[in-house]
């Protein structure tokens, strides 16, 4: 699929700010990937539609998630945690996309997990450090992202959890995984 | 068992500071049963037993692990985490003892887990807070402790994966199963 007619069936699905993140994201997205050898074509696709299901009904992504092959536990966390794994679920149904790899990282780009692959990581990373986000922490990401991928991916894992648990939030246990693994990577 | 004869059990199996530690986790524990209605007697057992493994050869704890229904992916972590599991093991067939909320305490008294019982609540927050120990955050888990058993567990279980992720060590999942159950409950 090309890139304007991905970005012409998302663009409705997305409110205009959201739509400029989506763009930001796929342009990050595509440096990460010639950055680390990983298939630019397809880390375009999964950045354009990461957020696809971003708008959908929480009834509607409850649905989703209680009448497919989606992880139940995700029905105990925040709705926040459901559209990925949704919008992974749509973005097959609806738009046809049936690469495996591309709809993985749909999947876990907000959660990560604890296999992730390149294109997972590139797509997590690119959403966490594109030009538009700013909170604390976010500068030293963004200079790890440019030299190891895995330590971008790293201390992004690691600033959501250290954030979520500031706000006495629960973590998603692929977010955990993702940290575990990440931590081992690196010592290798 | 009394708790002359459990002491005299373990006393050879432990330095002197340990030890030391040991009847200061024994106190607190009965003092954290008394306040949360928990069998004192279990919490005092199982304090003094909490350490048996401690000084175990590492290569000894890897067979026990290896070789039992202990699970292997503690294989994968520090072994500072092994003493937990192991010692409630060798507790069961060296000493005796086959309670299982007793073992189970034991078990889990180093990494807690997703279904604490409020006997593992007492031995985990027990051996964190003793009068011995000093670090960061304790006085608060302190007060935490005597007020509410959820969120001193709760507490002492986030400081503990916070301060891990401060040296960049991985965290044991049992550790953020625990963190996850106690927010909940916390919020319940």
């Amino acid at each position: 699929m090309e890139r304007d007619e991905a970005l012409a069936i998302v663009k409705p699905k997305l409110k205009q700010e959201r739509y400029d993140h989506t763009v930001r994201v796929m342009e990050t997205a595509i440096q990460l990937a010639q950055t680390y050898g990983v298939d630019e074509k397809k880390a375009e696709i999964a950045a354009i539609f990461h957020d696809y299901a971003k708008y959908r009904p929480i009834d509607e992504m409850r649905r989703w998630i209680q009448t497919t092959y989606l992880p139940k536990d995700l029905l105990h966390y925040h709705h926040e945690l459901w559209h990925g794994p949704v919008g992974a679920k749509l973005v097959e149904r609806e738009v046809g996309i049936h690469d495996r790899e591309i709809l993985d990282s749909i999947h876990y780009h907000t959660t990560g997990r604890s296999h992730m692959s390149a294109l997972d990581k590139v797509i997590f990373l690119a959403d966490y450090i594109e030009p538009g986000r700013k909170f604390p922490g976010l500068s030293d990401v963004r200079d790890a992202a440019w030299m190891d991928l895995n330590h971008g991916c790293w201390m992004a894992a690691k600033n959501t959890i250290q954030f979520l648990m500031s706000k006495n939030q629960p973590i998603y246990p692929e977010t955990f995984n993702a940290y575990n693994a990440l931590t081992k990577a690196n010592k290798n």
